[in-house]
């Protein structure tokens, strides 16, 4: 079966509405202004609804969807489990003036899940708990450096974006260095370079940047890693807000065999509603008991119910190891689809969230043909960001996947 | 009718529960290490549910809440007509991967709502607005300084905290300026000292901080800042999260006859449902579309449903003249219960959000021992910030809590 060609009228009209009203119209990785290249033209703006694996848009075109939500979406949209904590949690009350004791449940939780959690503190965004780990970390090393991997992404505060970016000044990010990934001698040579002025190593589980294949750490490098952090008293910090929860419900650190001493969380905690995490070791509980750091809806308790049944749901269908094994099998297939147009798509990072690019066209142009083809198929994959696996996601979602796959291959030697 | 004294038995139980698992039990406001003074043994800590301008604590305590969630509460908790909305809309989907038209909706609601705005930007915490507001404003002008006044809040960020603060870096407020509220002389100095230098002043549309008596804008103390920030191409900021929608739906800086360049939302736009928003002017468009900022959570479409109900309930039935005359209504029944047993009650702010003084004890002391009793018996005040009127607030819990008022002033004197 051939699939239609989808048209995307309805998206385009309200962009050009949207342009009026909101500065790009969309920011983000979705807007005409993000970096990772979707062509305008070639993709659904925006959304009408979403169920399952599958969402669809103003033009009322479905697709199969390898975004989720840019990760939250874990266990498939509207999941009835936890819409249903969510709905029970709504009717006592959300956001008031003192918090709900399913704050209190949903920290015991955490500290019950993630292996180097002693302790949880709840936020809004990622970039919340990214931010308060490295505030943490300086407080408690009275230091100010903080070593990164590059090709890194923490979030959107000055601290972590770059010198070159508009807004940010030399002061935000003058005490960041940045070493390559995998790369010990590197970090051992910073870290004489800098005797005890480092405060923290901040890392993702492992490299799934943008514009490259993904990078899993070398065999006994999170390990040294983590003695090199002892030996300096350096505070270890990972940020697992993409990956969390994809890899291992202890945390991706416990899935990579060491431990962080703090951990971020995000996106998958609650299967879409809005809360993050940062966990952490026992040694660092009264230092960031006594920083100022709180926002208007942190207590907010629909999320921690939503939250709650989420994480109760996913360590009852063992979801990493599924989300694993469909991810496997939908690189099987489209690798096999890409061989028969005699095509090479490398599929990289961890398969729940894989990351893919046709290698036969460095100028990565051939690459964004093919995943717009898909697109316009019903396949919602993206340009140079890895893509994430939903436990909704089917058997048949995956063939259909690779069917349309195939045609859109066929239709780039076509 | 002499109102019970309540206990806090419950809360007090959880309390302990949560420090096992919670950096200082409850962060913020309600924490143990917060800074407004909240004593720990006469306060509920957990809200079991909220209904209307009420909460009840776990140990069943119903109070008369004016603090509001602090703020976001501005229609009642639950209002129907904004939960109907929030529930049409997460039917169709929430936090998916391309963002739903109700987006755009909600930004042209705000164009049109709001007398500064020639676009809004969406996100999740007012300190991401603010934070967005002073990085566009750097990146428009090229510039580093910030002015603010003595005082102020605008969130968590290192930029806009003190630098005795754990976790501050010098280099994080080096390019802070603090000049004293109502003081046009002073700004006219840091502006001739610092000239071509200063990216943006930032402020609140009046002084409403802790600890000390809320402070109005002198006569045509705005309309000079407007003019210098004019003379000396500086963009000016107005931080509407807490105040806005209490004073006027235009924007604060409306109610104060001047227009911001931006200006910051977040707390009462959406009754309770989590989302910010910055709206500014077209010459800042550009600038802003240029930034690298998003998040996880921020097109994610049931708090814009929410947000769009909100508004226009709030126009419908004129909220900010109700929310005032409700707090007039309040503060002088208040100020007659405090005469009648001789103390010196200072009623401060905007009525829709009063700051409450007990002016005959220095040590604030007094004052603290007199805010106890009223929440022992039932009425939500806090000891040294500003409260929060919603329009649920019927003509019955005014005459309560004054009733509660007296009988708490009775005990001091007792």
């Amino acid at each position: 079966m051939m699939h239609p060609i989808y048209t995307f009228d309805k998206s385009m009209e309200m962009l050009r509405r949207a342009m009026n009203v909101i500065p790009a119209g969309i920011y983000g990785h979705l807007g005409p202004a993000e970096g990772c290249h979707i062509p305008i033209d070639a993709y659904p703006k925006y959304c009408s609804r979403a169920e399952g694996s599958y969402f669809w848009d103003i033009d009322d075109n479905r697709f199969i969807d390898y975004m989720c939500a840019y990760g939250p979406n874990i266990l498939g949209y509207n999941d009835p489990e936890v819409e249903e904590a969510a709905a029970r949690q709504r009717e006592l009350g959300n956001c008031t003036t003192a918090p709900s004791p399913v704050m209190v449940d949903f920290a015991e939780l955490m500290v019950e899940t993630v292996a180097s959690a002693d302790w949880a503190f709840f936020a809004k965004n990622g970039n919340d708990v990214t931010s308060l780990a490295v505030m943490t970390a300086r407080a408690h090393t009275h230091r100010k450096k903080i070593v990164f991997f590059k090709g890194y992404y923490h979030g959107v505060s000055p601290w972590t974006q770059k010198i070159d970016y508009p807004g940010i000044m030399e002061e935000d990010v003058m005490h960041n260095i940045y070493v390559p990934w995998n790369d010990i001698a590197a970090l051992e040579e910073v870290f004489a370079a800098n005797r005890g002025q480092i405060a923290a190593v901040i890392g993702q589980p492992y490299m799934h940047g943008n514009f490259a294949d993904n990078v899993l750490p070398a065999q006994g490098f999170w390990q040294k890693v983590r003695a090199l952090c002892d030996e300096n008293e350096t505070v270890l910090i990972v940020d697992d807000v993409r990956a969390g929860f994809r890899l291992d419900l202890s945390g991706s650190d416990h899935y990579f065999g060491f431990e962080a001493d703090m951990i971020c969380f995000c996106k998958a905690i609650a299967n879409g509603h809005n809360v993050s995490a940062l966990c952490g070791k026992d040694f660092l509980k009264n230092t960031i008991s006594g920083l100022s750091y709180t926002g208007s809806y942190w207590m907010s308790a629909v999320p921690f119910a939503a939250g709650i049944a989420c994480i109760q749901k996913l360590k009852r269908i063992g979801a990493p190891a599924i989300l694993i094994e469909k991810g496997k099998r939908l690189a099987d297939g489209l690798i096999a689809a890409a061989k028969k147009y005699e095509f090479d798509l490398r599929v990289t990072g961890v398969p729940s969230l894989f990351y893919l690019r046709l290698a036969d066209d460095p100028s990565l142009m051939l690459h964004q043909r093919w995943i717009a083809e898909c697109v316009r198929r019903g396949v919602y994959f993206t340009n140079h960001h890895n893509h994430f696996i939903n436990a909704a996601l089917t058997d048949a979602d995956i063939t259909e996947t690779v069917e349309i796959a195939e045609e859109a291959f066929a239709a780039l030697r076509g």
